[in-house]
């Protein structure tokens, strides 16, 4: 953009912050502050003030490291959930959608990212020793990783086995298979691989 | 998503705030507000303060309807512009593209979208009104429809063309043709049809 242009400077602070979001390249940052500005004005003041809001009242929760706004989080609070097992995800939308199933009675720890060498995101900004330190409480007896079934949430759960398991934890994985209710035909390659190989009794 | 999930309230609120900027789903908007939350508070901090800001400073051109800080936009105080021309684009980024080209000296008016029946958008939201009234103020003498060659920016400009002629006014549409530098081999077919109808002499 030709720094010549008589571009008012708000609007171009404002398509200049919308492009640090992830996936916003400069034309959509564009199309979104025209479309704020010109029909969006209540949309513009809510998103303003849920950031403002967000900043001022989430922190992470001291237990589990996912948002919260207290210092323990609902689920690390509640006293009926098991405290000898530790699920650990990648994002809080990993364990909202383990929580939908129903059938997980243990708690939580939330990496907030997961490894990934090219990006810079090694076992210190993850703070993998808090994360051990939090399993290695006594309570805790079994640490399932429940890492993305990506290459880079695969070798964050590689990783975090290895750690675990030298402090005495037992470590699982979630199972691989085939999804409920499909039909073999529709089924990808790698995964039957793995059904066939993770093959239980029936 | 479950209501009953403990999610903080300032997290919900956020993402939702973001699902509103067009082109942003539910998976997007988490991921943002991750981001925003867990690595880039900085930026978080600029995008609430860019909004506000934008929403108190910025207001329509009295006379091109640009986002500008003052009643008048830079280029419509401009003494040096020609106001005998007229180019009507549909967005801010339209006239910033034209006026990087260095080669146009008249004045703009910014309709800030384009006719989209689908969406509710038509000549009442467009304000056209106020473009005839800024065109019929005795002194532009050519309007040239430089609306995009999208179907909806075609017919926003057959719309406009009609509408400016009842009036007396000279209109021309930007010339189609083979862009600058291009090979016909790589040229669609629909823009080399268009520039053998408008051939000139050589
Ligand atoms: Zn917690
Ligand atoms: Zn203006």
């Amino acid at each position: 953009m030709d720094a010549q242009l008589p571009e008012p400077e708000p609007l171009k602070a404002l398509v200049d912050a919308l492009r640090r979001l992830p996936g916003v390249g400069v034309r959509s940052a564009r199309r979104m502050a025209y479309h704020l500005l010109q029909n969006d004005q209540v949309g513009a003041q809510r998103l303003s003030q849920a950031l403002a809001s967000a900043l001022q009242q989430l922190r992470h929760c001291q237990r589990c490291n996912n948002f919260t706004e207290d210092d323990l989080c609902a689920t690390c609070a509640n006293p009926r959930r098991d405290p000898s097992l530790l699920c650990v995800v990648e994002n809080p939308a990993d364990q909202n959608t383990l929580e939908s199933t129903h059938g997980y009675r243990g708690l939580y720890y939330v990496l907030m990212g997961r490894l990934s060498p090219l990006e810079g995101v090694g076992p210190v900004e993850l703070e993998f020793e808090r994360l051990l330190k939090r399993a290695c409480d006594g309570e805790v007896k079994e640490v399932i990783l429940a890492t993305n079934f990506t290459p880079e949430g695969e070798t964050t759960a590689h990783y975090l086995t290895e750690l675990l398991r030298a402090r005495g934890l037992t470590v699982s994985r979630l199972a691989r298979g085939v999804p409920a209710g499909s039909e073999l035909e529709y089924v990808d390659a790698g995964t039957l691989a793995w059904a066939l190989i993770e093959r239980r009794n029936a």
